[in-house]
């Protein structure tokens, strides 16, 4: 029965974590295998973008100085020439003409605005376009160049790809682009209490759900879920499993270790006696927070960020979300990207805080407002993934906060995308 | 030229997709590749949960009626066994016994509360154990069903599955689930301009990033894109392509066909017609929305639902957010999930908008207090995906809204998890 270790505050544990994390190996992947993935080296726009002045509307390339004030005087042009998106202006536009153009298609020479169709007439036989509209010098244009010149950097390293940077990059002639290579991240559950959740359990046996969960979460962090499968409380297999992270065995190199289960108090608590046992210097044993005080941090001998985390599976998911995710984002050169809270009104109630910081499942709507609600939601704890499962956010306390009432300011951390 | 379709409003042209849209087949999946899909049918729990009346904490399992309140009485039990996680008991507990429990352990019968380790004292040759603190009945137990009973339904139809989800699942039992079949998307590019994006453009020619965009888009909704490539202007290689989306041919069917460009009012903008010629019953043609206004949306004559999107890239993902991915939601049984707005403080200036609704890309973070604050960002508009790649929301104003000053209220729809 050792005496329990002192805790760490959240910040400082976070703190700690990234303190240990140098970005990762970076390979080349094609720019349609992107999504998700981070550079690890900038993108850099190969052309003027637009290539040539653009006509960003359908309608008439024209000189202004043709055109006087609206209303007043000849506004007539002969038509000369269409210029269609993907072709070439053959001729330079001569005075009192006017070239039919499409979105997209350059501009011909000579002409220095572009008059929508909405905004015209053209003659019965098609000869001559009637300009209804005031024309200024360059409307409608997107000159050459105006969005980013040759040899820009368009995408910054630490960049996480989404559709709208996929489709930068291909404007800007990425065909492959250089990312982080997906930390791998081996995931072990302890406890001789656990049955595969493809099993149904007897006596005192549960499921193990932290398996599937941690690969899951490892997953959706853009990460490589590596299954060590369940140790039981074989200190033995335990011992085998967390030397071959370290790369001498078949597994090979991980990143990361997760362990669920065995670092608390009790007596089958041996998880970080045995991490010791395999040289992993241990950072941290308890933090500040509930659910999720028994988290553990170490450092393995070849450098393998382990995690201990709680075998309760909210504790874990929490543990996960505030230490692992964040190692994950810096192991691909996003450090410092630490959830953080946004303001929603509580909707129920929500009694005092503890010494600890305290997070609780939320169900977050935006009201009609716009106005962030947090809702409560029944939740039997940190055992109770049923309750949880319908959450999108943590709520957030801090420690020793007063009882909360409707309507009251919290912090919600988003855990899906609002 | 064509007269001007009427405009119809960003809430109508929603109200009327959805509208079109049933929910798709669905199939049964492994729980571990159930990850981003949406249930067709509830998870139900096959057991109890927790099974057994379960300690929560590491400690002593003890008769609350042996210990009298703290401090007065004798408060020392005898040590009569352990039970580790995974061991059922062996004995029932008798007066004046405590018996060593960890976390996740099944209570003995006779005890009813478990005391936390740390509120007790061993004594040195391990025969008893003094206890602190007060103790109440059930304290640190989670009785047997506390969470659900078996047949409770744990997971809803139209629940999309994240890693909280998966976790529950596999708690329940539920080792495969029923998921809406993806739906397929099929995607095609118009306009002679473009080149593949693979390709460097010379003379008036651009990169086709359309076509990467609306994949990736595609994906990040859960379902599964079909390259359909580039048709260029060729009337005749667009009929094909859009015959082949009706399941006639080789592509056979898609849920969903996007096509982008040649929707606008200019003499190349020929798809429509060319999709009324396929049997394509169009919907609308205009939506009073900034950027995005030619966007189109039909049925086709298996069903399919086609969206014509605008040419310029940020255009095609504003009409994708608003339109289409609210289409694959619902092909996916949750219907109604539209974008909605947060509120969040302006930083920069913002001029007054038009009779359409507008959009514009910013950056949201969190400020210190918890405030969603939304930076104006640097871009050249519609055209231009390099200042758009920047942002993570979109900011959205009515139509004929005033001017906006730092520190107003807006309203931002969040493109990625904040």
């Amino acid at each position: 029965m050792s005496t329990a270790p002192a805790l760490t505050t959240i910040d400082s544990a976070q703190l700690q974590v990234l303190e240990n994390v140098v970005p990762g190996p970076s390979e080349n992947v094609a720019l349609a295998d992107s999504l998700g993935r981070v550079l690890s080296t900038p993108v850099i726009c190969d052309l003027d973008y637009p290539p040539f002045d653009k006509a960003m509307m359908d309608g008439y390339a024209v000189r202004s100085a043709d055109l006087s004030a609206a209303g007043s005087g000849d506004r007539s042009l002969r038509v000369a020439g269409q210029i269609a998106a993907g072709t070439e202006a053959r001729h330079v536009l001569g005075a009192g003409q006017a070239t039919q153009i499409n979105t997209g298609a350059p501009v011909p020479d000579g002409a220095d605005a572009v008059v929508r169709v909405e905004d015209t007439e053209l003659s019965g036989d098609g000869s001559t376009v009637t300009v209804k509209t005031a024309v200024s010098p360059q409307q409608h244009i997107d000159p050459r160049a105006r969005y980013v010149s040759a040899g820009t950097e368009v995408l910054e390293a630490g960049t996480r790809m989404g559709p709208a940077q996929i489709t930068a990059a291909a404007a800007a002639g990425a065909d492959t682009v250089a990312v982080y290579a997906k930390p791998r991240v081996a995931i072990l559950a302890t406890g001789d209490e656990l049955v595969p959740f493809t099993q149904r359990p007897t006596g005192a046996r549960i499921r193990n759900s932290n398996g599937i969960m941690l690969q899951s979460l490892v997953s959706e962090c853009g990460a490589e879920p590596i299954d060590l499968g369940m140790a039981g409380d074989d200190k033995d297999l335990l011992t085998e499993r967390i030397r071959q992270t370290h790369g001498f065995e078949s597994v090979g190199f991980a990143d990361v270790l997760c362990i669920t289960g065995g670092i608390s108090v009790g007596a089958f608590d041996y998880v970080p006696e045995v991490l010791e046992s395999c040289g992993v210097r241990i950072v941290f044993r308890k933090v500040a927070i509930k659910p999720g005080k028994p988290a553990l941090f170490g450092i393995g001998p070849s450098g393998t960020l382990v995690f201990g985390l709680p075998g309760n599976p909210v504790s874990g998911y929490v543990v996960f979300r505030l230490l692992v995710g964040p190692a994950l984002e810096a192991r691909q050169g996003r450090a410092g990207r630490l959830p953080t809270a946004i303001s929603a009104r509580l909707m129920g109630h929500c009694k005092a805080t503890t010494d600890r910081q305290s997070y609780w499942p939320v169900r977050v709507h935006s009201d009609s407002e716009g106005t962030l609600r947090a809702e409560r939601l029944a939740w039997a704890g940190s055992g109770d993934p049923f309750g949880f499962c319908r959450a999108n956010a943590l709520m957030v306390r801090q420690p020793h906060s007063p009882a909360a009432e409707p309507g009251d300011v919290v912090g919600v951390i988003p855990l899906e995308l609002l």
